[in-house]
């Protein structure tokens, strides 16, 4: 498939990372790619629904953190990437048409129009980076929808969908926690810890999403581990199934958008 | 004037506050009041316009931290009062047309439209309870335009306006900063600290907006002082005499609007 191994494409820098992915040299899942760099999710949007959608972000900003946004018909974000064209440098799309995946192109020129405002939302596993260079585990268990709801704006309305954590003890989890915080821009911190039913995930062994990097086999919680849920961008995936939009474009799941910004350049503290 | 005496409006609950404000009761500036809660500054544009702002002010959220955005037509803050009318909760407005001050009335109902979108931006006297609680002093040295740009969008451009505080020495400095950063909707860390110069302020003597609640005639600096200069609201009233917008409307300095959550509500950590 590719001349690069694992390891290369881990430790490569966005910009080249990106080049590739442009010419189609590399394709597929990209999570735990570009060691330390900041990760984002793509919303492109028609500029008539960009306002309420900035508007509904802003009152969710713990389930859908915006980073950058662009100008209308301009597809370089200009805060994370500059040099970047959204439109081919993420592996993978999905293109809603009135709620119903209509594609999932490897590139989104075709779809592209001058009204397109697209918008990052940070990825939590951006701060994955700061847990292990605190050396900090964790185990993925997937992704849930919850019935956590978020606070409407214009057609934009749905419930919360988290990514669950594991960590083998409560000290673990607390540091996961502290350094989490440290990056609002990426979910901050968990929104819920513990008993997945609180928050109306009944089955815990069917995972909406799986992350081939990092999962475990789904089972029942070991004597002292805490599980963690953090929102994630399933949410809005879930969205656009609801709201009916015209067309609505973002990235394929586990294909997301390498910033050349590191995490800890857009953290707190 | 008012049946209240001075400590009374200090101790008293917003929704008590705003009241008295909207029957004509209260009037006048208002720094200092409602202890705890969170005071925010005011700008209504026209939808046609909101999203450049919000764009404008995510481009820049250590200027422009927006907390709240109203429904289009609806003047009531959701997430900080929703309650308030903020027509006429606030003691006194300023109203620019085309870039020039048409008005300054005590309320706006006669400038409210159904396309009118409100927002409220965090103001840093807000954490000034929080520097109080930890026995932390400051003086105010008043308002500043600064050479530090913005980010444009839109027709949204100009320089950061700051306000001055001083603080005795270096560990008050550096606690007031680890303060002020867990309070980023309310403009966090200050944005320099130290020589005036550097941010393009010449004439350190004569500030443009002076604080009358805690201002320090203007002198030299003491020996061991140190300045440090937060973005602040004037940095809104410059840009809307350069943006030349139809319409927008703004509260007179240092008549801003208080909110139902206490500051400490809503800062992190």
């Amino acid at each position: 498939m590719t001349k690069y191994t694992i390891d290369e494409i881990i430790e490569m820098h966005p910009k080249q990372y990106r080049d590739l992915v442009r010419k189609g040299e590399l394709t597929g899942p990209n999570h735990g790619v570009c060691r330390g760099y900041a990760s984002t999710d793509l919303v492109v949007l028609p500029k008539e629904y960009a306002f309420e959608f900035l508007v509904f972000c802003h009152r969710n900003p713990r389930a859908l953190p915006v980073v950058d946004i662009t100008e209308a018909g301009l597809p370089h974000p200009p805060r994370l990437a500059p040099d970047a064209d959204l439109r081919t440098d993420i592996p993978r799309y999905r293109v809603y048409k009135d709620g119903q995946v209509i594609d999932e192109p490897a590139n989104i020129k075709k779809y592209w129009r001058e009204d397109m405002v697209a918008f990052l939302l940070g990825e939590a596993s951006s701060f994955h980076w700061s847990w292990q260079a605190a050396n900090l585990k964790h185990q993925s268990k997937g992704t849930f929808n919850t019935n956590i709801p978020l606070i409407p704006a214009g057609p934009f309305h749905g419930n919360i969908s988290v990514a669950c954590k594991v960590f083998e003890n409560t000290h673990d989890a607390v540091r996961a926690i502290q350094i989490a915080s440290r990056h609002p821009l990426f979910h901050g911190p968990p929104i819920h810890i513990g008993d997945p039913e609180t928050i109306g995930v009944k089955d815990f062994s069917n995972p909406s999403l799986v992350d081939p990097a990092g999962q475990i086999p789904s089972r029942d919680f070991q004597e002292g581990e805490v599980a963690a849920y953090w929102p994630c961008f399933q949410t809005v995936r879930n969205l656009f199934a609801k709201a009916k939009i015209p067309i609505a474009i973002v990235d394929y799941p586990l294909h997301n958008f390498k910033t050349d910004k590191l995490a800890e350049e857009l953290a707190i503290l």
